[in-house]
């Protein structure tokens, strides 16, 4: 059995999923994947182009679709997908299920980490998908859609193989009562839930499906894999891979499901909205994401990560420079695009201290303003750090902020990219407010564009971002002080409103990265989503234990 | 510290827990308590009635009211309670929770186990008072809401002791980097959600309310307890024994309020709405319940325990009399009015198997006649068995479910209670309908009437038991076979339907019975109610984790 061969990953994540201390299955360098995985990888994706893909286990398509557009070249990928009717996808599904739930939590262990140690032969070849549809750079696609993904979607297992272990499978039950003892055989159950959806995101299409799915799987749920119509390639190689190990393994592909559709024909909603549909893991924007919230009861759990405003806290710093190119990097990494970059600096109107003397408000801004540009206009720096942006619209968006009337400490503009010379790429733009200008603020600006918000003072600073916090939401935040006391007391602030804080960070460590086996994605308690990678609760809910018990003679 | 106190015992519950063998930290014979504790009891029940309750640490109220009434004497027991604004409740109940969440969960757990502590001196007073209100018997009052309850309530502090430390407080996570390598000192802190609410059940007022307001009250939330207008003495003399306890150690004895209304002026929907009330447990009607339910957002948790219709399939047994013995004291006890209670009985048209031979349809059905008369009008057994049934509402109901037209096979009537000549009592109901009668058996009949249905298999029965629970909700599922088969049959459909199942239960256990550390009571999947006594979804969705991160330079 599979397990066996992969009982060692198994157990090592269990225990890195309590401990939290830095851990990693697949690791991030891409030299650790050989000589011969880089260009093999581009040399498949390139083969992909242009046709209908060619890998799914799945038989029964009504269509063949595709529309996706690389932000690099902005010319289309050609490459098309089945479109499977909701019905089919469900019935399949169902009955996929039925058979998936049979096996042990271990068999299901066991052939899930095989899918992904099948899936890193594939890192390559998804890395060029991802950047020819979310605009990543190379780099990024390869480690958020390869390695990170891969250890997110570990740790799902992990999580939930220890959760389905919770109770025995089997105990004795004796009670004594005076002379005589009552004796019952008892059995515990984890009966899954039913049917799963992922509905993904055309930003993060692997790194933000793979958790949702895993725990699907993990915890016996067949599941439906509906990803955004612009950015289907990197989790359509990623289901095809799982389904070949599963028919490998004598299950039915069917167990994981691709379910492509179009712009102009969602099915999204329908599939939501499907009563034989238990589970839904969403990614994406807030407006959607609340509709998806609104269809959870007692017969359907829902997951959600949709739109926050980060803030970061300014009070003290050690080196302000240090401190402005670690914020200059977390603001420009991805043009902004990540649900964890931070969009309001609050920052006080008398300045920060740091140990060389307190420095202006003024000259704070003027720093930052001044990072951000050496690192966009830093040719070795610059494209590789912002990648391109994944739509026309989000341009606009960022394009139209510049004009609102606030003030603009630095315009955004195009930056050459070497490699593709029609890429999509804009640098961030500042924009500095006032704390009365909430209608600015107060709204997540997706993309690069960032505000400063002058504060009257360090607490005010915290009250802004707490509040926001607690109406909009928040994934992260990012904090600066030199003084325990304001730690502590902006932990306490931003943790009651359930939000992390990341304090201090300069050097090669960033406010956006949240790490598999340690660091919890989204908190699930504030308005930016429902729910956690990975804390138990993310595991629980898709099953039920039942218990049965038999009176012995 | 209370903690190292009762370390003992919190280690004891957290194993009993996993291992889910049998397990009582709080004997359930009277006996164990000493010889004082009885008369002790009884004298201090009797000097509470006909007076304000004394004992709250609740300072503000705006009214005194009290509308209780003995289902034995059929007179007001005279207790008044205060009437508090729901807003001071929240009020007080938000203050009181700031404090609470600084305490570790350690001290909590100390400061909780010695609350039960304390109320284990008050189980004699508990017993009369849930006695003469519920209508339980004295020993079902003295055990369900003695030991059983404070058993329930130890098992929500050891499971929600081990969830709160599932992650580390404290964790250094150092990334290698090639050359270099980050350091972050992270911490893991299981944020409170914030207020809870308990609605209680005028059936069951202590051991349905516990589990809820243990759970609440470990994960570091204040809790609101709202019990039934009609039942709110038992409870009234735990919440008195817990903000005792509270203010002993030093802490705020509105972290556990009791909120009394009445009912012409109930506050229960006005509390759950409340946006300041995060948690709501809730036993009771399935109408309210929905309500409840309907009320869950990302925002609000809610924990239902609501009607089930509870099934019997009957295929083959050893010994005839022994189960129909078995099944007889099952829907008499407490006459009816347990949500475990079995309602419907399938039967297929055939007969039953037994280790004699088959017998046929009418002869199961003669023998379960028989067995609930021997016990009903057995001197020594008939009244303590049933006890009283707690309203005149039900009582008419099921006087009136002998008069739908369906056959009567058995009419319910008066029991003579030596102790209590005005006792509102009623024996079992039995009812004979065939499979189509779908609309008398589709129901919950609350209280003592059975139904007694004829299939034409027992394939049948469990296609019709598994669409009652699938549709309408289930607790407890009793089924009879000697076939190993016929009894995988079953489990599998009634678990597919998230209902556990009792085999072959005979001798001095009952389907109704659901045992702390071992038994999960509900299992959450199906519409009887979507939460667990307790797994661990039932104590995870009551707080979030959030990760802080510092760096190290």
């Amino acid at each position: 059995m599979l397990i066996s061969k992969h009982q060692n990953i198994i157990d090592k994540a269990v225990k890195a999923n309590h401990e939290r201390t830095f851990y990693a299955q697949y690791p991030e360098h891409p030299k650790a994947y050989g000589e011969e995985a880089p260009p093999q990888g581009e040399t498949t994706f390139k083969d992909l182009l242009g046709k209908p893909f060619p890998r799914l286990k799945q038989k029964i398509a009504e269509n063949w679709h595709g529309e996706e557009v690389s932000p690099y070249t902005l010319q289309p990928l050609g490459i098309t997908y089945p479109i499977v009717s909701t019905d089919e996808l469900v019935k399949a599904g169902k009955r996929a299920g039925q058979r998936w739930a049979q096996l042990s939590v271990a068999d299901r262990a066991g052939i899930l980490t095989e899918t992904l140690e099948k899936i890193q032969h594939h890192f390559f070849e998804i890395a060029h998908a991802t950047m020819h549809t979310t605009g990543q750079s190379f780099m990024m696609s390869f480690q958020a859609s390869g390695p990170h993904a891969n250890d997110r979607a570990l740790e799902a297992i992990a999580m939930g193989y220890q959760q389905l272990q919770h109770f025995p499978e089997h105990q004795t039950w004796e009670k004594p009562m005076g002379k005589i003892s009552v004796k019952l055989e008892k059995t515990f159950r984890p009966i899954p839930k039913g049917l799963g959806l992922v509905i993904g995101c055309s930003t993060f299409p692997v790194w933000n499906s793979l958790p949702g799915m895993y725990a699907d799987l993990i915890t016996g749920n067949a599941v439906i894999v509906k990803p955004h119509p612009k950015a289907i390639l990197p989790i359509a190689i990623v289901v095809a891979a799982i389904q070949q190990v599963l028919e490998e393994n004598g299950q039915d592909p069917y167990t994981c499901q691709l379910a492509a559709d179009s712009s102009s024909q969602p099915i999204a909603k329908t599939l939501a909205e499907h009563p034989d549909v238990a589970l839904i893991d969403y990614t994406g924007g807030s407006a959607f994401g609340n509709y998806i919230e609104s269809l959870a009861s007692p017969r359907k759990s829902v997951f959600t990560e949709k739109a926050g405003v980060n803030s970061v806290i300014l009070d003290s710093v050690k080196d302000i420079d240090a401190v402005m190119q670690n914020l200059a990097f977390s603001v420009s990494l991805y043009s902004g695009q990540m649900c964890t970059a931070p969009q309001n600096f609050f920052i006080p109107e008398s300045g920060v201290d740091t140990a060389n003397g307190r420095i202006s408000y003024d000259e704070v801004a003027q720093k930052f303003k001044a990072a951000i540009e050496a690192l966009v206009n830093n040719p070795k720096m610059g494209a590789g750090t912002l990648g391109a942006v994944q739509n026309e619209a989000t341009l606009q968006r960022v394009k139209a902020a510049g004009k609102t009337g606030a003030k603009v400490l630095l315009n955004g503009a195009p930056v050459a990219n070497e490699e593709y010379a029609g890429a999509r790429t804009y640098s961030p733009t500042v924009l500095e407010v006032t704390a009365n200008d909430t209608k600015v603020f107060e709204q997540e600006l997706f993309g690069p564009v960032v505000l400063l918000v002058k504060t009257n003072s360090t607490d005010h600073s915290i009250e802004l971002a707490r509040g926001m916090a607690d109406k909009h939401g928040a994934i992260t935040c990012g904090a600066y002080t030199t003084d325990d006391a304001v730690k502590e007391k902006i932990a306490d602030a931003m943790n009651s409103v359930f939000t992390p804080v990341s304090f201090n960070f300069t050097g090669f460590i960033w406010v956006n990265q949240h790490a598999a086996f340690s660091d919890l994605h989204v908190s699930g308690g504030n308005p930016a989503g429902n729910a956690s990678f990975t804390n138990p609760e993310f595991i629980v809910k898709r099953f039920v234990w039942v218990g049965n018990r038999t009176y012995v003679d």
